[in-house]
């Protein structure tokens, strides 16, 4: 849900027919199952630390992030498996493995009493999105994130490291990567690191990436060839020169002005129409506010319903539940729609509550 | 394998560009999963008979023919199901089957003894390759296709019918796809077709299509959206500017041309070095020679060792073999190279079975 109005459109226009009739035969033919060398080699040089220098055998490309979750579900679950997971999560990682019927064990990573130590016990993997996460907008502060990786050399658990958002960052630097901690002592160890060209450029080229050591890249490169062969060559070029031409870093503060003023706006108009009956926590990045009901006789279940027939769209947060149960939650998203616009929707979900609670009375 | 010359890269580099420019939000944005309703219906329209028009819900867009494969197992396939698959067969398809533990029963459909009825008993679905077959090149018949609807209508299984290669036609015209055969009685039935764009204009597209039932579209797109969400806008409104253009019917009599006359290299030059040796068929189409060994002592698997020694490669007919088992027969491409290299690589293919006879004295 990033603002289309964001997108380059003439510079994209531009690479990319500069990408076809520089490289013809690379970006039309077949390509290499692991992605294009260049490509790789410029993931590697982008996530390179002073700790250590990544190479090509650390990355894999993949067609989306969401590929590498379906691949990391190929190469890891057996039907049964633990997965330690981030609750709440993103829906899209639990589509992409309940087919394998895994178990999932949930992790409250802001919650004082979470131990990541007990929750990755006996897991296969753990799912963590430390930076803005979907659906809180919440960051993994900088302790938990080590003790995610303590916890995951001392389980055995794999650390899936799932990032899409970090871009997508409106005040001060991040806490550093669990990737970036676990290479301090000279390889990348137990994270997985999962990264895309979705929020930094275009979600349409479909590019992401997988950083993990070189034995886990082999056993997501045998489960890619099932899956199709090899990334578009066309957007695998398109990404190569987007990222050597500087323009994510050109754009990035102007985007991230963009996005903060809605977030604010945004904000503003749920202070002054929701805060009686929700809670939330204003995030430092991402696309999404996270809003706790303090009134339980609201059920956002049934708020979603009214919420559609106001013509105003959140996502409750059963959605967001593995087991579909949390009905006290809802998300809304604040980078799609300009500033009147998220006026107007918190003004008819006030009245989508003011409905639902005439319900109960 | 195509050859890397047929790519129209200066036309793609203009349909890129415009693609890009002309339709920002949908070429960079997220998609929807089933595909982009354009492309959708262009493909509806392509395959659509004087007894049947298909309508967009019969058609799924996938990133690449491979996918529509995975996502065929992704939505049929459990532990232990028992697949029909036409041997010998592409080794790809078995991969993507593979992690889910399928049965396999092999189905000859060159042979006179096949019953398909037979075959297909019990079975979840058949995989079928009707025109030029990889690695056999070889064309099932009118009257066998006939027979797998039927077989497929009388056992309930579906019959998955991938074309990769139709359009790499140098003969006369092709029999009726089975599709079009079910389609005689005002519905897909059984058949599950996957077209690709791969060998109509560029394999780096990495789009492909599903044509089948409704409900059997909608099972698709749901493991679809668990595999990648959606397939590149950028790539697929190339692929609606390029069936739109006309240029992939303008430019198929060079391509069977070109591709025809390196198929006859190849095979005077195997007429001349390896006729004591191997038996072949000259195929009307596609990209390879099938060869079984005359002499028992040949085994390909050995042949294909000794081949790269002698610097030109063989895909030895194991690797289409579920088994593993069969040593017989060896795949050669004909598209790649030029006609002077394919005469060339013949000799040394030569060279090679003497050195392997010589083992055995």
């Amino acid at each position: 849900m990033p603002d289309p109005a964001t997108y380059p459109a003439e510079e994209l226009a531009n690479i990319a027919a500069n990408a076809i009739r520089g490289y013809p035969a690379e970006t039309l033919g077949y390509g290499p199952i692991e992605g294009l060398a260049d490509l790789r080699m410029l993931i590697a040089q982008r996530y390179s630390t002073p700790s250590m220098t990544l190479s090509k055998s650390n990355v894999l490309i993949t067609t989306s992030g969401m590929q590498g979750l379906d691949l990391v579900g190929k190469a890891l679950l057996d039907k049964g498996d633990l997965v330690a997971g981030q609750f709440p999560t993103y829906l899209g990682a639990l589509d992409a493995w309940r087919p394998r019927q895994p178990q999932f064990r949930n992790m409250d990573l802001t919650s004082a009493d979470c131990d990541p130590f007990a929750a990755m016990n006996a897991a296969k993997f753990a799912y963590t999105v430390p930076n803005f996460s979907n659906p809180t907008g919440r960051l993994v502060g900088a302790e938990m994130r080590s003790t995610l990786v303590d916890a995951a050399n001392q389980t055995g658990a794999w650390l899936i490291e799932d990032d899409p958002y970090g871009s997508l960052n409106y005040e001060g630097p991040l806490p550093p990567n669990a990737l970036e901690i676990a290479m301090r002592c000279g390889d990348t160890g137990p994270v997985v690191y999962l990264g895309t060209m979705s929020k930094l450029i275009s979600p349409g080229l479909r590019v992401g990436w997988v950083i993990a050591a070189p034995q886990m890249i082999e056993a997501l490169t045998l489960a890619k060839q099932g899956s199709d062969l090899c990334t578009s060559g066309i957007t695998q070029r398109i990404a190569c020169e987007v990222l050597k031409s500087g323009i994510i870093e050109t754009r990035q503060p102007t985007i991230a002005a963009h996005y903060r003023s809605r977030r604010d706006a945004l904000c503003a108009a749920m202070s002054e129409h929701l805060s009686d009956w929700f809670e939330w926590e204003v995030p430092a990045g991402g696309m999404f506010i996270w809003a706790k009901a303090r009134d339980p006789r609201i059920n956002t279940d049934r708020l979603f319903e009214i919420g559609l027939e106001e013509k105003v769209c959140i996502s409750p947060s059963s959605v967001f539940d593995a087991n579909g149960d949390d009905c006290t939650g809802m998300r809304i998203n604040f980078t799609l729609n300009a500033e009147d616009r998220l006026v107007e929707a918190v003004r008819r979900l006030a009245r989508s509550v003011e409905r639902l609670l005439k319900e109960h009375t």
